[in-house]
């Protein structure tokens, strides 16, 4: 049987990132790759007890089916947290519980993007929504991004050499794949050429929460006047990703619209793992738990940043993230980091080349992207070892 | 600000029921409306004890990201119980965990309906179902459902009159909104007619576990020697909904497209649901369970005929389900069920009219659907009876 596929998923791949994920279930391999929060760190003795504690006292609100927007207790507890420590929340604004902020994004697209139409990402940027556009026919063009993040000129360019484009996404704190921050000088920027052109920005913040030294640059929702900002949050990175709740704060017009495509997808999101994350925020100190991640992950990145210069060889470029979980590195020498990635699996250690992260993921680029949440001091001083040792090879046959 | 909404999402509005369910929320109100399992038979207390012992000894399993295909233990077992109990499972056929039998039917879509195609439907037919086509700017034409099911020579017809004819969603045994189930011949007949015209066939079968007399007739999947049947399952109706867990069987070559869209969309199901799923089915019986909530239903269907066949005025038809969870009427002389429902809420009763099940939403039909799932038998016949007090004053008025 030859099933003839939609052409909106015709060309869309599976995560390259998922290829590689298949070396690294050799327990001898080094996975620079992944992007899973510390486990040590899930609350779990925590978890337990509430479960246990749901199942038995409200045993009706935690199995049976609930509203589209979310858990009412969870959404105001988030709208309350979101206005004071992120200045989010106009009186127009909601907020709707997703299935992670890949939803969020998913479901953003399907309500405000036509097929054909253009969307503007940060190159590189997080593939997970890379492919979600393109998973509605949605057209991408890249804007390069900077230290500091991209230049709101090249946007505007973008938008003036592009027919309908609708819609910019952007990880302006702790980027993925970058590590970059997007300075407050380009947030303004950007917001304001946003508020010229009337072009949506999708703000996906997953790592916010984990800056290494508690400095935090306000967010682009936190400049919304016009209701151009869908912001999408997640408790994947600051509580646990195996729950996929996120969450989502836009225009109420807009996310009305959003419920109804949720509620033609997965209903809602469990109630289970809502009230989870709720009876979490309620009896427990999240913000205790976020500062032990920040001091995690604040320690394996400069641990990784360390052996980078002490095994790297010179000339190769690297950023020095201030939060979240990645390192990008720049091998120059016109090397093609996809290419590499074979022989580093066979010196047992992965990453993701950078290609994974580009509009067009087949062109060569010297590029690649670095995981350091998950291991032990002495698994990263390996791992960048044995890759130092590969890169130095190869520059060396170089010349 | 005016946002620009996508072609696709247009027109679909969110759904008539829930509009119905504020009058439900007033606990004078008798709701004939819903669709929800019985509360009471929820094993809180079993997944409860699972709960605490999977978050205590396996937490980094139910907290970590997991696959997008699912927990494979789940997926195993499921693949095993389809197998032996409904004959589902070809050599080339896989089988993915979904956020609910729903998303399977969204992500079915999505990846094999282009905008403008032609899905046929039963008419009536599950809300969700519909709004998830229309979601993606597909054509629903609606094939009448009759007692015994669709016609197989009418969905010959309408693939002839229709362009573009890409798939056929069909809910064969104990059908919402109507409770009926398709006859063994007619199953064979749309088989036939799917392989004639290489029709994809979605089957949602959600309540096929829940037959009063314990018979079942053969799937389509079961019949399904082309790869043409897509089966979507859920845990929703045997377990608990609120759970958001559910399972699609198909093709290998249209499961690994369907992973890929669920990748884009909420990544994977939490792991902590659906190990609470799989640990269930292997430390209990549910079997034993779905035997109670055979008997319920069957009982409090069985209450509900009664107190229509006492209250309903003569002339007013209705279906009599083998399983499920629903009762179809029709009210005949004309009459338009919708009009009716906002003198029903005056009276403290409410339910859904049939026009929220057709490809028309606006078109008047003296139909409506009943639900008997959560009510003590009080409250069902002091509901019937409320209703069948306006019925009887409408239809007096008329003559």
């Amino acid at each position: 049987m030859e099933y003839s596929i939609s052409n909106r998923m015709k060309a869309v791949k599976g995560s390259a990132i998922r290829e590689i994920f298949k070396y690294a279930a050799d327990p001898e391999v080094i996975s620079l790759a992944g992007g899973n929060p510390a486990p040590e760190l899930f609350p779990a003795a925590e978890l337990s007890a509430i479960a246990a504690d749901l199942l038995t006292h409200q045993p009706t609100l935690s199995l049976q089916y609930g509203i589209t927007e979310g858990y009412t207790p969870l959404r105001d507890a988030l709208k309350k947290r979101l206005a004071e420590r992120e200045g989010i929340g106009r009186e127009s604004d909601d907020l709707l519980i997703m299935s992670g902020g890949q939803q969020g994004i998913d479901l953003t697209t399907k309500v405000l993007l036509n097929e054909g139409d253009v969307i503007l990402v940060e190159e590189p940027s997080f593939i997970g929504a890379l492919n979600a556009f393109r998973s509605y026919g949605v057209k991408l063009v890249g804007i390069p991004l900077e230290e500091g993040g991209v230049d709101p000129r090249k946007v505007e360019k973008a938008i003036a050499e592009n027919e309908n484009v609708k819609a910019m996404y952007v990880i302006p704190t702790f980027q993925n794949p970058m590590g970059t921050t997007m300075t407050l000088e380009k947030r303004k920027g950007l917001y304001e050429v946003a508020k010229r052109h009337g072009l949506i920005l999708i703000e996906d913040n997953p790592y916010g929460e984990l800056t290494f030294d508690g400095s935090k640059l306000p967010t682009l929702k936190s400049m919304d006047t016009e209701g151009l900002v869908v912001y999408c949050g997640s408790f994947s990175k600051i509580l646990a990703p195996g729950l996929r709740v996120g969450f989502l704060c836009a225009d109420k017009a807009l996310t009305a619209r959003i419920a109804v495509a949720k509620q033609t997808s997965d209903v809602h999101t469990p109630m289970l793992t809502q009230l989870l994350c709720y009876e979490f925020l309620r009896r427990y100190d999240i913000d205790a738990l976020i500062e032990k991640m920040r001091a995690t992950y604040a320690h394996r990145c400069d641990v990784m940043l360390r052996a980078i210069e002490q095994y790297f060889p010179k000339g190769v470029t690297y950023t020095r993230p201030g939060g979240g979980l990645f390192i990008w590195c720049d091998l120059g020498h016109g090397l093609d980091a996809a290419a590499l990635a074979p022989q580093a699996a066979a010196n047992k250690v992965v990453f993701v080349p950078g290609s994974a992260f580009m509009v067009d993921g087949e062109r060569p680029t010297s590029t690649l992207r670095l995981n350091y949440s998950t291991m032990s001091d002495e698994r990263i001083v390996e791992g960048i070892k044995r890759l130092g040792d590969l890169f130095t090879r190869v520059l060396a046959e170089q010349e």
